[in-house]
């Protein structure tokens, strides 16, 4: 299907993103920027307490502080359908999603919002938070997952039943699900094995960290159509999941996104959208919310805190004969962690006749866990990724040559199930093997209270696909509009653009995109799994055919000649091949338009599949410091099949963007709880993300593999960067001090305990 | 080529428009309500003479005045090209269009741009514009065509020379253009006849009299890419004359139709636009102007004031033998009034063997004239129906016989050259002939001292086409969004939207209209020419056709049948001809379209030719006062062929539009100007357009004759009905007290003075 040019004229080139000059500039307007005549503020009561029954809210007082216009609760929400919507890798159940908005019965973590406000400033909104009577029966709560799983545990929903294995039970769980992937007989396989290396991991909640919080501008009009300003991943999963909240046909919403200041999965779900409509519909008027970075930390959706236990044996020529995982994810207070995905990156890169995997969703009291960056892909690969190395290191063999032994090309069938299209992960391993960073020696540090160690490791990621919608119209000054439903986070705006410019032969830079809302496009599936340049890619692709198609029309109508005549070049100049003598180009074309049969427009619209599965290897020098634990990372070398690179400098970052998350959550990221379930570090200073000074300047290899499920060769690239880290980092440290590292963060204090339990020092 | 359906299901009723609950409840957003950051506010100097050479301008003093961010003259506006630009019914010089919008050597009216001001708030910007000093050479005006004419006559442009007829004299003239058409031999034609009239008629400019003046705000951005909100008749229009004026590409520049208060003509051409481009350039932040009343009229494009010459011949049996006019209209200060349109007009209900017609563009120290609905046909056919009336008098026949007889069908050549397709004149006599109104005898007045008559007159407008662009796109919830570029201002939302709904088989109000930006929707011609529900109608329509289609294939896919199988019924329902047992819905494909492949859209677009001639009839009883002159009309009845009702309450709406602007037009709106140039009634309340209490009930009676040219037989509708009523008044004045007047308006001391004339009354 891949569309094989020898060369491409923009694809492959690095022109200025479309969006620069308005992000600069301070022109792109985010939520922030809304200001409409008449406007309330929002803000929502949150509760204090981990797990508690909500006996009594009074909310009287604080309706009768003047300036407040509306108060709500979760009494002012409709009942909803028990269903399952599907946002890109995130699934959320509406009827959960409804009661995660706005608490009714029991609060089920900390940040838990239980009202909401609306007033004239947000100042009188926040003193009438606190004029809000809650009377709260405490209960206790539930924070760890093998706790949770106990049959004697504290009960999040005592009408939660486990599906899949156990179902047959009946009996009132925490534990939401239970699955099992399996192929092979993994008993037989580790009795092949000649190593066998088993261990546990722990992993605890991580933020996103988008520095844009929620925010979110609802206005209802008085015939019941509302119009809803925000910061989202997929305008129409927020209009979709707010028709289901508030019972309002999704074309009675206009949901119009505005720039986003990251999101990373984080802004799928709503929170403040479904309490702006409910507080507008009230009030007539106009309200906007935000939260604060407290809020977003303690009540937005982390990616799943986990439990890991991987068994792999090996033979002595490291040939793998078996892989057993088990692997417990904290859903947070509602079903959904991504334990489905963890499980299909946990041993995706390697080639296994035996292979068993155990997974779990487990309720606790803390925010329901929402999509981050390969949802459950991290932390599941660190799991393994340890114990491959390990493995490699008891056959005594180079670790990247274990994986090139034993790693999975096209045709092989990964540990949940499907056979593999072509996919470059031995690639990957390869050109790490040939980089200038593997090939060159770690030095030892100079400073005797340092060691330094290498370590590397492999990542996967599905990437995903889904519905699209572009239409391309040509302007009379022959540049063309480029118009689009997805969220612009990573330069798909220039991705696209580059598309569509290659197939009409013009520059990057005539093309011009916009991200328009949903009343302008066609559906559109969210910014997320790596799918953009592929989906919208494939539509922007589909609808600049339709326009070159249209073009050689004209043409031929110009010419007097059937179109098969004419042949379009990939400069933009148009010829006859029955008479030389006739030329003209794209531009020339647009200018006569009008007055050649009208407007020239292109559409594209797909449900794309899958955007190509994606491997990537790294390297990384670490240097440990004996004397306080912390670690520092020295160098480090991305190497990743990027499919085809539309645009290798956009690719580049979000592989060295996907390398800073994980570098972080491998290092110093946690939620930190109390014993009663309080985040006590909700703020960006006490929540520790990388800054440029945590981090190397990151080197990145892009391996070329072309997808050959995309006219164009796209492969999603975004999320599986961020896989490796952690493994990668964790194998490092091994290599610096002969310690093996079982739980996330990695951060000064754990690693010092264990240089203290290994007599390294005291 | 017109699809005859027995029966439409949607097309013919009446829905509630789409715009109405935004309109009705302030939601919809006008010009005005643009507020953005750091926003300024500009002002315009105009000029207090109506024909002076600018010495000297010094903007020293206003640069100076704490607050004022810029101020621009001429000098600022970039030298531009000598070229025609076509808006709909009206064609500008970009290069006088340049001089208009700010004057640079002369100014040409009272009230021509000279600079202008941009300040932190529009009192500042006021208080700048009195610090401005301009030094003028006061020469003499110019008034009035004939005075214009003459070879002695003070020229306004003295490089500029006659167009046309003429044209090898080569002397500076004010006649921009002096044009015949003319078949036959009029000489034969008059000898042949019994009955010979002829008249001289003289008419004065007047305003289209929208309620919301002109305004734009501009924001110039550092990568120099523009945003324009305003109001306007088409937004490409504006893109393309400010892209033009100010010397940027069309693709910088966005232009945002914000909610228009009427345009009907006078929002085609930009004033204000490039000027608030120039003053957000130099200052780099947004600029908002407006303008005030008086500068409406003093300083935008009313329609021409003329002078009319008529001579018509009959034989005594009725049968028009010849026809001979000459058209002097007022340009103003610039060429281009709609004189070739009112020479179409002015005989285009007739069969006329023999025809003369010559027009005169005449430049006066007035405004720059501009369209206004059937731009020059008013008073053409006020000239010629008093003409028709006095010859049918002179034959003693029924001024509706007379029209039967000489009435032009399909096939009858129209004056100006082109023969007729499929047309309804005929029918819209026959229908009047009919009518309750011509059927019931008029009553005389119980009071003495007041007379009735009535009288009629027939009308004619071409009706124009353009090109035009629409998406159609489908929603999960089985509705339609319809996504355009044409300004709405007759109900157009509501027409296209509901040939969706007829094509689709949903109900109407399960498209929702969206008029959107230029940078999200192809190229779309200016609302005007009655052409929308022609054009983007007929792109709407083939928009919707291609949504069909693919709702057909889905249907097809689900049944695993051929396309050819899927039976799409008006209902919206569909079938499979070879398996009865399967059955769906429009709204069940559209639930299930991103699983059967992904979002449906429909793009349509096309350049379509005119929207059909179009013509009316109509009948009208007056009451003379003749102690006072004062004219009140008692009843109205308006005949008109409209081709194919899309929505008839909003067809009858145009129609008593027209014909209470007509009616403004006979008998009260006149631009008053003084001996000087200066026009001494520029607000509204000395403008005198009828209100509400000046009118009865207008009686409309709808000829459907489909247009051939048409897919739904859509013919314009809008314009026809302002063009018979000036001289339907007339001839019932006429039929009142004997007196034929030949002035417009016939305003009481005009009407009084005749009667006193006559001597009936003193």
């Amino acid at each position: 299907m891949a569309e094989e040019k020898k060369q491409f004229r923009v694809i492959g080139t690095r022109p200025i993103r479309h969006d620069g000059t308005d992000k600069v500039t301070g022109y792109a307007r985010y939520g922030a920027d809304i200001h409409l005549s008449g406007m309330l503020y929002g803000k929502v009561l949150r509760s204090p307490h981990a797990h508690a029954v909500i006996k009594r809210i009074d909310t009287s007082k604080a309706e009768a502080l003047p300036g407040v216009m509306a108060v709500i609760t979760g009494r002012d929400l409709p009942e909803v359908a028990d269903r399952l919507e599907e946002l890109g890798e995130q699934v959320t159940n509406i009827r959960d999603e409804s009661h995660n908005v706005l608490a009714t019965g029991k609060v089920l973590y900390h940040g838990h919002a239980v009202a909401a406000v609306a007033a004239v400033s947000p100042h009188v909104a926040e003193e009438a938070l606190k004029l809000i009577e809650v009377e709260y029966e405490v209960l206790e709560p539930v924070l760890d997952v093998l706790e949770a799983m106990k049959p004697d545990a504290p009960l999040l929903n005592p009408n939660l039943r486990t599906r899949g294995i156990g179902e047959e039970d009946g009996k009132p769980s925490n534990i939401a699900q239970h699955f099992q992937n399996k192929h092979g007989d993994v008993e037989k396989g580790f009795a092949e094995a000649d190593y066998v290396v088993e261990r546990e991991f722990r992993t605890t909640m991580v933020h996103q960290g988008y520095i844009e919080p929620q925010n979110a501008t609802a206005y209802v009009r008085p015939d019941g159509s509302v119009t809803i300003w925000c910061s989202t991943q997929g305008a129409f999963a927020v209009r979709s999941q707010v028709a289901q909240l508030c019972k309002i046909p999704v074309s009675k919403i206009k949901v119009v996104p505005m720039e986003i200041g990251g999101g990373f999965g984080g802004k799928t779900v709503v929170y403040l959208e479904p309490l702006a409509v409910l507080l507008s519909k009230k009030t007539g008027r106009p309200v906007k919310m935000w939260m604060n970075r407290a809020e977003v930390l303690q009540a937005t959706g982390p990616t799943s805190g986990s439990v890991i236990r991987v068994k792999m044996g090996c033979k002595k020529d490291g040939t793998l004969t078996a892989a057993q995982a088990t692997l417990i994810y904290e859903a947070g207070a509602f079903p959904g962690s991504p334990v489905g995905a963890g499980a299909g990156v946990i041993f995706a890169p390697y080639r296994l006749p035996n292979v068993q995997i155990d997974g779990y969703d487990v309720l606790v009291n803390k925010p329901k866990t929402g999509a981050y960056r390969a949802p459950g892909g991290t932390n599941a690969a660190f799991a393994a990724e340890s114990v491959v190395d390990e493995l490699a290191r008891l056959c005594g063999m180079d670790p990247l040559e274990f994986r090139l032994k034993n790693g999975v090309k096209e045709g092989d069938r990964r540990a949940d199930g499907p056979r593999l299209p072509r996919v470059g992960y031995l690639e990957t391993v390869r050109a790490a093997m040939e980089s200038d960073h593997y090939k060159t020696p770690l030095e030892p540090s100079p400073d005797p209270t340092k060691r330094r160690g290498r370590g590397v490791a492999s990542g996967f990621w599905f990437n995903g696909g889904g519905p699209s919608s572009v239409l391309v119209k040509v302007n009379e000054d022959g540049t063309v509009d480029l118009i689009e439903g997805s969220t612009d986070i990573g330069g798909t705006r220039a991705s696209c653009a580059m598309i569509v410019a290659e197939v009409l032969g013009l520059p990057a830079e005539d093309v011009h995109p916009h991200v328009v809302d949903t009343d302008s496009i066609g559906y559109t599936s969210v910014t997320g799994g790596s799918s953009v340049t592929h989906k919208t890619g494939w539509a922007s692709y589909l609808a600049a055919q339709e326009v070159r198609e249209e073009v050689i029309r004209r043409a031929a109508l110009l010419w007097s000649v059937e179109p098969a005549e004419v042949e379009y070049h990939d400069d933009g100049t148009l010829t006859c091949k029955s008479d030389p003598s006739k030329k003209t180009t794209f531009k020339e074309i647009a200018a006569q338009m009008n007055r050649t049969g009208g407007p020239i427009e292109g559409k594209g619209t797909i449900n794309a599949g899958g955007a190509g599965p994606g491997f990537g290897t790294h390297i990384v020098d670490v240097e440990v410091d004996i004397e306080t634990g912390k670690v520092d990372i020295l160098r480090y070398t991305a190497v990743q099949d990027v499919g085809r690179a539309i645009h290798p400098a956009y690719v580049e970052g979000q592989i060295e963007g996907g390398v800073a998350q994980g570098a972080g959550w491998a290092l110093t990221e946690e939620y930190y709880y109390d014993e009663k379930g309080h985040l006590l570090n909700s703020s960006l200073l006490d929540y520790r993300m990388p800054t440029a000074l945590d981090l190397p300047l990151i080197e990145t290899i892009l391996v070329e593999v072309p997808n050959p499920n995309h006219p164009l060769g796209v492969r999603g690239v975004g999320e599986t960067p961020i896989v490796p880290p952690a493994g990668a980092i964790a194998n490092a440290i091994y290599d610096a001090v002969g310690i093996r590292l079982t739980r996330l963060p990695m951060k000064p204090s754990y690693v010092l305990e264990e240089l203290i339990k290994a007599g390294l020092t005291s």
